[in-house]
């Protein structure tokens, strides 16, 4: 096993993690939503950094940003995402796409470089990795739309002046494994003072949508006795659900209910429908199972009470691990650049990482964000953690690459 | 006593009723907000229908419609309001106006007429009547806004062509007392196939904002234990109050979470904000005091949690009592017609009756709502029961007039 000497320049990479952070600056934090102007302008930016690093730098049909070295043999893929939440942190995303160029500059070989577009999902569910992996087709571009605008896919396509211009796809053999650098986006690394966050893996996530059928009526003449108010069966399952979780779910299991709508919503009338979006995450499928059998159990329940409920799942999807000899070289560049501080743990969040491992080996690498915030604009990590996590992912590719 | 022998044409009511319903047919109801044009249409149908009674009728500037009679001494003022919810009921207010129409017909003198406007409250809260007493003024008009529309009261009533008209006032000594019938809105009567309901009293609506507040994070990195979720605990409030309030409530309160919304309300968020909408209903102020506390009580307990809870209360109504020797009219009447199918109960709704119970006595009468339906299209009542319901006031208004 080879580790290789290898040093990256720090100034270099927060100067560049700077001025990305200018494209959409929103207060200390960036609204950079996909395809919109700014973002294509800090496309066009990412991909004149990767020709001045050596590459040849493609922005391709969906807006992926791939640069490419020259050169033979399997090389390693690096990258994230540089378009953001709206109003939301800088280095969601932005980091990993900087890392992978400064690693690239700094090991000099061997390293491809890519932005993979979307993948906070403004416009659909991973279309760029998803794209690059197969398994986003012309038909899912034909029924993808904006989630905050009334806008087809294939318009903001040709908005951004993507239309017509071929989709990448991953070339079989071109690469020895992926890795993507992110901010853990929890608060784990930053409490316990650990410096990098080795991912074992990414939590799958099962989506649910739950209507409540009551009957609408008037909140002053309709007594007690007789009401069917679906708000307060809403309101009951949510807290059935955190009653019954707990004892059912693993160490690292979460659950949330993001949403809770009441038809018609107003303070006089007693609720005749509710809808609610519920969904857990968790990287074991048994635990997966389980916890979806708790809640079937739950909505059997509520069902016996005056309101029809039911129970619709919205998406599955299954935990993706990532490769154990990835992990380790991970873990023994942690261990040399930040001795004892570091740790394996799961994703909570989803990834690119988790489409890529379906085509090659896979991992990830997480910094610490300070207070564990996330997807808003106070979002951020130090310096010293930024650089020093660009310093071992540098060591571990490097080792990669040498053996 | 005087038990006259007045009756009215079923036939004449029932085709008014009939007439005033296709003034914004919807479904098997009506859909007439309040100055919309087909309401003001309505209106002046309705002033005909009352010149063609012989009663002089004044379409005032808020747009209430007073029809009154000619000759001196203490009249008995009758009525309801002519506008509807959105895609509501049929009789829902048109019931009252057209039995004071039938009414002053059938007993030919010694009734005034009214229609009073937006007792739905599109634009305000009982702006009509509370004009009538004295309890709306200029400058309330000036801040009241549509419910539905960006649109100020003051455009509203230009729109409608009452903008400079004068506004009516009650006349001090002309009314010996005010009457208005209505649907239950409630199932008592139609489950227990009473006829005629005496009210009592009109309850008092005590409503309240509660406003949770929390962390807002991702729902998939942010460990359960050191979650802040504003839309868990705004759901707990809502079935510890479930749990709670029958505890400690009278035998006909009510009480309705009407409105829950999330911030920001989407899947893969814990939400950070929550808002609900409150509301208890009783005719004991003792009652509604002892509710007050215990909601309040509630929220200091679910301020030990992990999110800021704050109650503020919105408004605070009085209880209103119907007079004694109103409610012995409706009452004899109602078994003279209806024999052991009537009873006393209070309104679970707010009536313009509450208003004009502050300068006058003033009594209710309900009739059977099929199902307890209300604020709905499907909303019905029975053609006898209709007929019925009429006769007794009738009967009522002669003794009043006679006695």
């Amino acid at each position: 096993m080879t580790l290789s000497n290898v040093s990256i320049d720090g100034a270099r990479l927060l100067a560049d993690l700077y001025k990305l952070r200018g494209f959409g600056t929103y207060k200390s934090g960036v609204h950079r939503p996909t395809y919109s102007p700014v973002d294509m302008q800090s496309r066009e930016w990412i991909a004149d950094r990767m020709r001045d690093a050596g590459l040849v730098p493609e922005i391709d049909g969906i807006g992926n940003i791939i640069g490419r070295g020259e050169g033979d043999g399997p090389r390693v893929l690096l990258g994230s995402h540089s378009d953001t939440q709206p109003q939301a942190g800088w280095l969601d995303g932005a980091l990993g796409v900087i890392y992978g160029l400064e690693v690239a500059r700094a090991v000099g070989r061997g390293v491809d470089v890519v932005s993979w577009a979307d993948e906070e999902g403004h416009w659909a569910s991973f279309p760029g990795s998803r794209s690059f992996i197969g398994d986003f087709s012309d038909a899912d571009i034909d029924v993808s739309r904006n989630r905050y605008e009334n806008l087809s896919l294939r318009e903001g396509l040709a908005v951004a002046g993507l239309a017509g211009r071929p989709m990448a796809r991953v070339e079989p053999g071109r690469y020895r494994c992926y890795i993507e650098a992110h901010i853990e986006q929890g608060d784990e690394l930053d409490s316990t003072g650990r410096k990098i966050g080795v991912v074992s893996s990414i939590v799958a996530i099962w989506q649910y949508k739950i209507i409540f059928t009551g009957v609408q009526n008037h909140a002053g003449t309709t007594r007690m006795a007789i009401r069917r108010d679906a708000g307060l069966a809403a309101a009951k399952l949510a807290v059935a659900i955190d009653k019954r979780f707990p004892e059912i779910c693993a160490a690292r299991s979460v659950w949330t209910v993001g949403r809770i709508t009441l038809d018609p919503g107003a303070g006089s009338i007693i609720p005749g429908g509710a809808e609610m979006v519920f969904q857990f995450r968790d990287v074991d499928m048994d635990v997966l199972r389980r916890m979806e059998s708790a809640l079937e159990a739950l909505v059997a329940e509520a069902n016996t009470g005056p309101c029809e409920v039911v129970l619709t799942n919205v998406s599955r999807s299954t935990p993706s691990l990532m490769a154990d000899d990835l992990q380790a070289a991970l873990a023994r560049a942690a261990e040399r650049h930040a001795p004892g501080l570091w740790q394996t743990m799961p994703s909570g969040a989803g990834h690119d990482a988790q489409f890529l491992a379906r085509v090659m080996p896979a991992a990830m690498l997480f910094v610490p964000s300070i207070g564990g915030v996330s997807h808003h604009w106070t979002e951020d990590t130090s310096d010293a953690d930024i650089v020093l996590g660009c310093q071992v992912m540098a060591s571990a590719v490097a080792e990669i690459l040498g053996s």
